[in-house]
């Protein structure tokens, strides 16, 4: 049950990045969705199942292990089909619809958390109290569909070289990395506080957090603050805050791990789409 | 004894494959073949053990396993450097030779069948009964000269993220995706037919579709009417069949595994060459 | 000790390998190093740790095993921090001082020799006398940082597909090659040299000839005259002397492996920069 919900969140939280790759006038999902259903199913893969597939890569277990469990595949697969090829485009009308789309990103929220300190178990198991090798594997299955979403958009035939991850990070990208550190401090008993308490306030956190940006439509990270005097007292930085927010604002609109655009940019593209098949 | 007639279906078929993309104005094999022979014999390697390279990496073996069977080395080392380095062209002037090609393109055919079967036998010792692994890794192993393309392109210092076999797929490719999806329906027992019948069939079909492909320099991928009604059911195409069969004779000329091209194209290439070094 | 003299010699190269490509007008890692720490940390990592990710992969082990050794972590990340973000750039200046660089050249040239006999044991480990594997994890666990070059750019936004090291080697490359096959060789018992001797004679064959090319700021390979005659030989290459040794000029300075650039030119840099910041 709780598997196919997530599959299903995740599913359409791919459905609207891509969207917004269309509208941002890439090869978008949509066209690649005409033209190469296959590119287009393995690309939705690749984002729902991203985490999985990077965090196999670094422990070199099989990365197609994520296709050993057929039950969520035939899940995901048929809800990226009804997303994508529905006539009249109704389901992906119904998930446009605001407080379903809240749903499906808090959803998202909550198996993050499960995902960071799976990681975390399974980094440990690999490699006895290695920190960096916890943090990175937490981290990786974690925000797996943002960090790998070069590849992700090579399949799609898009490539940005200019722009990765790491180098501009996303919101989502940045908590997940912040959570990755805390409950790899809180395995090695570092922080004076239960697992069970973190994992709740850590979760609270993300999806008050999220479904706020999407209420507000505002894309100022809550970490801003804290990076910009972070950034002065360790390497110098020296922003006015008003750059560090516009910086932040065009940052999250561009590389936005999906669920962050709110109904109206949806429904606006939508309507670009509607009037291209009018034409 | 096969093993040699492979790699020497492979090695001249690599060599066909650069040498058509050096008529279509790329930075083609012939040029890196002058400028660094490593990067030659290793986009060579790439070609014809891809398929074992990709599918290793998708079941975390070593990648470098293929290397470990020296006398396999050795012989595509030696085909490779007598097809690239030979004076006055010798070698390649006879396997541009029509029966020749279409006797090394056969055996490349029969081969295929052995490396899916081999493929899903691989995965199915590592994930028991997982289907969609089953289908992956025999489709990596069947067709990963192809597959890859971008990896081996970007080897040669080309790089092209617009296309890629999963944008647009190659015949080859294709087929052995079908092949892939047969055979594992065989291994879970839910086609009823024995599985040497079906790799006869198979393996028929195979042979007889490429030889005519080749003999009459035609492009038309038989499966061309299959994916226009599947396409309309599944996923709303609306393409007129003078469309699809264009798109089809553009997608496999541009993007062929290599052994498409019939005599009269390579012939053409040598002239060209031979007119490039006069100069 | 040796470790931290290891990571630190590494570091220190990779911020003049760094900044070499910042002078060249790429994206640099000055740049980069200001807009996200994070990517220029990873990039100086996968520069230090490259040749241990790179033959990790290839014998399909964990890439991360890097990160588990915490000490050399910690102790590579704060000369990476102590050199890019000093105040008044205080760490780069003394390490721009020639003796200092000399020091820290040479003994990196000492650990590459260390490093290709272990990738060599470690590739006898998993397949016995195979002899191209072992040449290939050699190579690889030697000169890992320029062979993935590509990828350590990928990070940093910079994505140069017409070159690799494959297509242009460097000579710290080649010279890890011809390493790795002599080694392989002698560890076959194909060599009539005792293996301590051989470690012997190519460290010093490796120090003095960096640090001859460092002092005479000269890039001519002392390769090029063999591989002249072997290309001619094998290859048919017809070049004349002087056309190769420019070339061997050209390759060597556009994608050296750092720590070749004499003083000269870094002290040019820096006051490049000095110039920038006074803006």
């Amino acid at each position: 049950m709780v598997c196919s919900l997530r599959a299903g969140a995740n599913s359409v939280c791919g459905r609207g990045h891509a969207r917004e790759g269309h509208t941002q006038e890439q090869r978008g999902a949509l066209e690649v969705s005409r033209q190469s259903p296959i590119a287009c199913w393995f690309s939705a893969m690749l984002y729902c199942f991203g985490g999985s597939v990077l965090s196999s890569l670094m422990l070199a277990e099989p990365p197609v292990g994520f296709l050993a469990n057929s039950t969520n595949i035939f899940l995901a697969s048929s809800i990226w089909y009804l997303v994508f090829y529905c006539p009249h485009d109704l389901v992906y009308r119904c998930f446009s619809f605001l407080p379903l789309r809240l749903m499906a990103a808090g959803m998202k929220e909550v198996t993050r958390t499960w995902k960071i300190t799976a990681g975390i178990a399974h980094a440990n198991s690999h490699f006895k109290n290695a920190w960096f090798v916890m943090v990175a594997v937490g981290w990786a299955r974690g925000a797996g569909g943002g960090l790998i979403s070069n590849v992700e958009q090579l399949v799609r035939g898009v490539w940005k070289p200019e722009s990765n991850e790491l180098l501009k990070m996303s919101y989502p990208v940045k908590v997940t990395l912040v959570g990755a550190v805390l409950f790899t401090l809180q395995h090695a008993q570092n922080l004076p506080i239960a697992r069970h308490n973190l994992m709740f306030f850590y979760t609270t956190f993300l999806v008050v957090t999220k479904v706020t940006m999407m209420l507000t439509q505002s894309a100022i990270s809550p970490f801003a603050p804290f990076e910009a005097v972070l950034g002065q007292m360790l390497f110098g930085w020296q922003q006015t805050p008003s750059k560090v927010k516009s910086e932040a604002r065009v940052s999250s609109n561009g590389t936005s791990s999906g669920c962050d655009s709110a109904a109206g940019e949806a429904s606006e593209s939508i309507k670009k789409r509607q009037a291209k098949k009018t034409e």
